[in-house]
């Protein structure tokens, strides 16, 4: 048993008992985002957060304990994604990827946005032509620095 | 001569001269988010934003012809960026992709958000622990439907 | 249990049954292309379908419920795909994809055929030198706008 | 010099002179789908087709010389190719390509749509909820033999 | 259960039971290597000869009915194949591919190999310097056409 | 200037002097197959073969040199061949492959069919149904041993 | 089952009872290069071997009979072998492939080392600086030939 | 001007010149294996044997320089070396590869051959069933080590 | 069973006991990198070390006699690692590797530093802008030397 | 031209002129490594410092502008580092990587050692068994936090 298996229950139970994210979310007392991450088995849980999933999944001590583990992170199964929700974000950064970093240092210098001081939100923006999908993203700037 | 010339020329001519996208996209009446992408070959221009793009960066009119062309999109070298400012993008897809698509499904059903009726936007979030690079995405929901 | 689990277990049963995808599409009340993606794993039903679809295939509670989740996309289990029949389409890409894209962009300006808003059909198309395979592929055309 | 020069001195001048594949395809009388797959260097040029691209894109004797010679076919510069207009056409094969080779053996029996015996052609389709790109493709069915 | 369980099966069973495929061959009554193909999972048996098959390897009902059905062709678990004596074929491909391209197009004009209209014969060739592996590869020439 | 460039010049003038591959063989005395792949750049000519091979095709003493030395080998620009004509030979490697094997195991026992000890020939076969192209393939066999 | 299973059945047997592969060779007769080449799914056995090898490692007659077959071969997970012992192997086709290559056409002419009628010794190269590994290939050279 | 240029201005020479490697090495005063890597570009010379092989190849001052800095190693342009001399050397790391782990490991215990600490000799090795090529490895072991 | 096995049965019983790594070097008496390497298959244990390991993580004999065997090195299920953890360094060695390479090259000349002969600590670093993480590596440095 | 032409100037130059980078670096007034780095095209410099770099290497103003330009990151030609002095940082990678994510988890918790807020030294360590090359690497701690 490892967190993948961990994960797969956590999904089928889902399905099964039609538990959504935002709910699970609320139990937790955390955002929809950081919840469904960490219960796809991206983030790692706190003893009482571990607790509260485990009993809306049904998950054993054992699978419990699992969830309170820094996770081997990454959750593609291929280096470009098949699946068209996803490889829609793929295809920004392939688009994209060059005009934000210029756009990061036009307005910070020379450094990063943190991917682990993070946070995101996702939700619905309301359109006349057909509503949108609306992500935000938030990290810190990371300058390089000379040493 | 092809549309990569094109940047490359660009890109040098902005070094040089020490022109910033900001500044490029006042002129283009455009957002920097979208005038930079064009820039760096990702976006077509229209006839008299690419007049306006040639004069700032001194482009010949075959050049400045290149500019109204679709261009043949994809500004990576790599499928998995090396550069660390883009590699974090790169991650958050990694780490978050199916989250993502776990919830835009939650909230909208099965469908994606759009890459193409999309538009961008990069900004400084003041935060006394550091300012935060904050970005927004906003795509239209394209539902699958059934036929 | 997963929905490729779902999936094998459709394909198993046809097999065994001798089950046609165009029976199945008549039951479903869909086309034949949109109901065999779907029972292949690629599209999601709803609830009247799925149970129509589990009928048909012997399926218990919880793969009809896996049925009517947004699936995972993507059925090739390579990037270029080694069957010679699927391949074929993959060389058409490969042959006339620059081609297509040129084709579109004269006639729609700078955009897109969508993979989502979009349908599909198979038909024979009866030739005295030898039966044709016809395909029509209709997706929505969206324009890349600037903003 | 080689095939690709000349392809690439072909879109150059296309650009600047504002040249359609349409008009190229009424000049040399056959469909825009073949004549354009040709200028891009993936179909060979008969001697007077040659001829007349030739003449309309200024090349020399040399240059349409190589229009005549079967090319080494191939125009995708990645596996997976990066522009979003081409992409969709993989992303079709990749959700599709299990679907279309069940439905061409359901109908035909074992055996492929040739990819050789082959032609195409993309249209609009006018749709009141926006215009649809339309392509059909039509290669004869090769059945597998036993021997 | 698929239609790999079914060839390993037949390995397996052959390997016990010292069966050659000159033997299946004969009971089949095709050639050796179009039923050995079809042994290996590459080509679909007709009733009648999937019964034969069955019947020589022990195979179900559930086993015999995938024999009939068109398989997921392509035998390789690498894009490379890593047997020597696999290998030897993919590097005649390497070495020699592009002029066996050639010397097609000298003598057919542009067009291919068909490898689906196709069959083959393995035999020996003696030899004083020692015997030779004799390959015969014949498949029908498909033109390119314009249209 | 290395090899590839000979091979490069070779084409050029081939193409603009008209020279078939059948009239080089001629002029060098060897077969139409071994002296295409020589001229490909996949075969080391004698003196003597180097000389003619240079009128032919107007090469200066330095080119000549080149075509005496054992060549780096391999002429496909990638690992899976994207050209038609040339894809079908690794598709039958990828169909075939494992087939061949095990019929070469079943008549010579362990061992391969050389690819260097090895010749080749492609032959028109004239047919009612299309004529087919015909490729025979002689290797020796060579044993693997114990030690 | 498997070759690799019987591979495996062996490699936890000679851990279990701390059987060296100098033990395993002399039993069966052979070279230890050979013989453990053999045992770890590189080689096929003699019946007699066969035998030897099985009831050294407690094998069952299907186990031994697949001994007796020419394996798949290739033993490598990865192209580049991630395990250092193995990959300094790698590094040394890397670093001198080209200066090997250079200096068997020196001395002998265009052509190759065969890797099938080949043979190898491992030995303990004592050394006041610290022992070394000496390692000795030996294979016939084939050379190219004009036909 | 790179040690790519310098390697390649050495094999042009080379050729023009008809100079052998073991002329080059006895020139040096190294061995023939060590001074043909060094001309590749694999190895870094001294100032006085830079000087003999600038002088045997012509080569400016600049070039000498080249000539005596650490290079980057690594000569293979695919991971999988496409001709076929180099392959063996490749085939026999996939076949032998961990044959070869295990008997270091038999014969010395944890640890690696050095591909540093290494030399190697070519040799011909004649024998009536046609000449061998002999190669001999040897480099010192290195044990891992516990801390 | 193999080392995997074994390596998963460790990380599991750690979880669901607590076990620190640092708890387990102290009883192993050794440093906790070097047994944490152990622990996860990377390192073979002494019949010592091994049998407290196994002792504090409830082995079987087998299992115990697994952990004295020479692993099959490298633990990354991909070449570029995705975990976020594990990435920065291997950015690490994307940015700086040809930096460290020259850097070694200047002050020891030619040569590499071992990753045999090698330890390795990770140790806080307190730091009032936020605690570090500080990696110490030594190996020893190998000449290049010539022969 | 662009980031890499200098960095391909730099080298040059340094070869040439015999400049250390110990001297670079005491002339910019910072550390070796991170000069090196800067010359090697991976980090920014200051103007002032740009200025500095740019009079030891002969640089145009063009050329001194394009290094105060935070540049695409990234040094390595493939994915898996051929070069033997690089490759080992790899290896440590693959070896260590787990163990490191393992040490850094039970020290500090879920999180990263930042690359970005990151320093690195490098000093020859003194030792009678042969020197030692000493890396220290020291990133700021990054924890994972929920929101």
């Amino acid at each position: 048993m490892d967190r993948n298996d961990v994960t797969e229950k956590i999904i089928e139970t889902k399905i099964r008992r039609n538990i959504t994210w935002s709910k699970v979310a609320e139990e937790v007392g955390k955002s929809k985002e950081w919840v469904t991450a960490g219960c796809l088995g991206q983030m790692a849980f706190s003893d009482h957060q571990a607790q509260v999933v485990g009993e809306l999944f049904d998950l054993s001590p054992e699978e419990i304990a699992m969830l309170r583990v820094p996770p081997f992170r990454g959750s593609l199964p291929n280096q470009i994604p098949a699946d068209p929700t996803i490889y829609r974000l793929y295809e920004l950064v392939s688009v994209y990827g060059p005009t934000i970093k210029e756009l990061i240092h036009e307005e910070f210098g020379d450094g990063i946005m943190s991917a682990i001081d993070f946070d995101m939100s996702i939700t619905r923006q309301e359109d006349p032509n057909g509503d949108r999908v609306h992500i935000e993203l938030s990290g810190k700037f990371l300058p390089h620095k000379s040493y």
